[in-house]
């Protein structure tokens, strides 16, 4: 598992940074079994789509961290190796009171979630959203950042050992996927499952409501009433934060560095660490995260 | 056909308007086959989404129009009556130099392909839209307003004999649908086709596009892939007028007549009249209605 790769250098713009800690998220998964190929630039061979770490060297061009600086990014891929370049204007401060763990779980579950619930489906205060599949990493940001936003927050979670845990995060209300429609309308729908999930909140939208799609391991492909969506005039959209370009990503981190980090700062939002495993042991904390049911993130540790 | 029907009174804020001409549009041959009933309140035996004509009784609490005013409106049904009531607010004025036959056929047409452009896609100058079925009555009106709005409009229209037409109206390019691709991505579809038609269009919209189904004459049903959506950020949502309650209804003749009337007044937007029948013939226009291949809309005349 642990390979040998020559040290990656920064070009102009890019920090080189020393990996500490790197989340686990469902797409290394699938990039592991060869189901969702590294975007280009990425390397093929190594997962990890966050990280959090000290920079270690700066290239040319940068001008806002340093060596020495505590910094967190979402990346293409590769985050979890030892060390990762990423350009400058993608990496996020890490709190000085936050420590490497939760760090490294932050930036693709916070960015996910920030995104899409206010970038995509534009959630406003006093709406309100169900987030279905709120157990996970970035179900329990998306609870904590629509409940801080002043939303109405509705979570649906499988395992009914989980739900109490939701509501500690701020859900208004958790209930079991088959108990959404007693609670509908929502004005924004979360879907971090696809597949026949979809269809059923769809008649639940209020009129103008929007449903984000940004998870389908329950599928992709999914049948669609065309006159649902005329007649509640709501929309589906889906995002991903992997395929953008840099530019895009950039725009991105600052909205979360302006939105999101100050909330982690303050403990207002906080990562929802479910296990921790040293590096040499990413292969158990694949297979971890592949039997499901966890509480939050797990997280990929030097030690 | 032409059946006996008591008089309608106006009630407060209502007015009662002896109609000059009404258009004929899809949901009034669906209505009159039983698949779409007319909605509440609405006179089930008359049907008439539009028309035009002169106020013959103001209700009370009624402050705009008086008795001889000319207006136009959508409404739930019964426009193709000899009196209609309609709330005040959901009037529009009739231009001076617009004649009752154009002015039967513009409410529906530019309210559903204004509320569909700008309010539901919020189409901007300079952006890229696609109309799929680009030569009917809102198709007309769809070409003519994105083309005004300073959009670069691609329509497309299957009978070659309408292209030039269609051309005519402001569209930069109008092609076959099978030949949409070549001239993609799009920023906007206005989709009046419906059924396979949408999946092929989505994979031909830009990032952050928005397609907006008000038709679906080709089918309601669709298979989705949600990939697809999360790799565009792109957006299906659906509209439609008919269902809306009167205070939504008020909210789009407010911005009708503030943005599209005065481009009707000044000609720089028309109504494109395909034939004209008495009200007396309206079996005919109905059947040439289901026959398909027109160039705009046909309208119904008092004679």
């Amino acid at each position: 598992m642990w390979k040998e790769h020559p040290d990656p250098e920064p070009g102009a713009g890019d920090l080189l940074v020393a990996v500490r800690a790197a989340g686990i998220n469902a797409a290394d998964l699938m990039q592991r079994r060869g189901l969702y190929p590294a975007p280009p630039g990425a390397p093929v061979d190594i997962p990890g789509l966050e990280f959090a770490g000290e920079v270690v060297a700066a290239g040319a061009g940068t001008s806002r961290f340093g060596v020495g600086d505590r910094v967190m990014a979402i990346t293409g891929g590769g985050g979890q190796g030892q060390l990762v370049v990423v350009p400058e204007t993608i990496a996020l401060p890490v709190p000085d009171a936050v420590g490497w763990d939760r760090a490294g779980g932050f930036p693709e579950a916070y960015s996910t979630a920030y995104d899409a619930l206010f970038t995509q489906a534009r959630l406003g205060a006093g709406e309100r959203v169900l987030i279905s599949g709120a157990a996970g990493g970035v179900g329990t940001a998306a609870v904590q950042l629509a409940h801080a936003a002043g939303a109405e927050v509705l979570a649906s979670v499988r395992n009914p050992e989980r739900r109490a845990e939701v509501a500690g995060l701020g859900a208004d209300l958790v209930v079991d996927p088959d108990e959404v429609a007693a609670h509908a309308p929502y004005d924004v729908s979360l879907e971090l499952i696809g597949g026949a999930n979809v269809a059923t909140t769809l008649p639940l939208m209020a009129v103008g409501g929007r449903t984000v799609v940004i998870g389908v391991g329950a599928g992709a492909r999914i049948e669609l009433n065309l006159l649902a969506l005329m007649a509640s005039r709501s929309t589906i959209g889906g995002s991903m934060l992997r395929a953008r370009t840099v530019d895009e990503k950039s725009a991105v981190a600052r909205l979360v560095e302006e939105h999101a980090v100050p909330l982690l700062a303050s403990k207002v939002v906080d990562v929802q660490v479910a296990e921790r495993f040293p590096m040499a042991r990413a292969e158990e904390a694949y297979e971890r995260f592949a039997s499901g049911g966890k509480f939050g993130k797990l997280i990929l540790v030097e030690e």
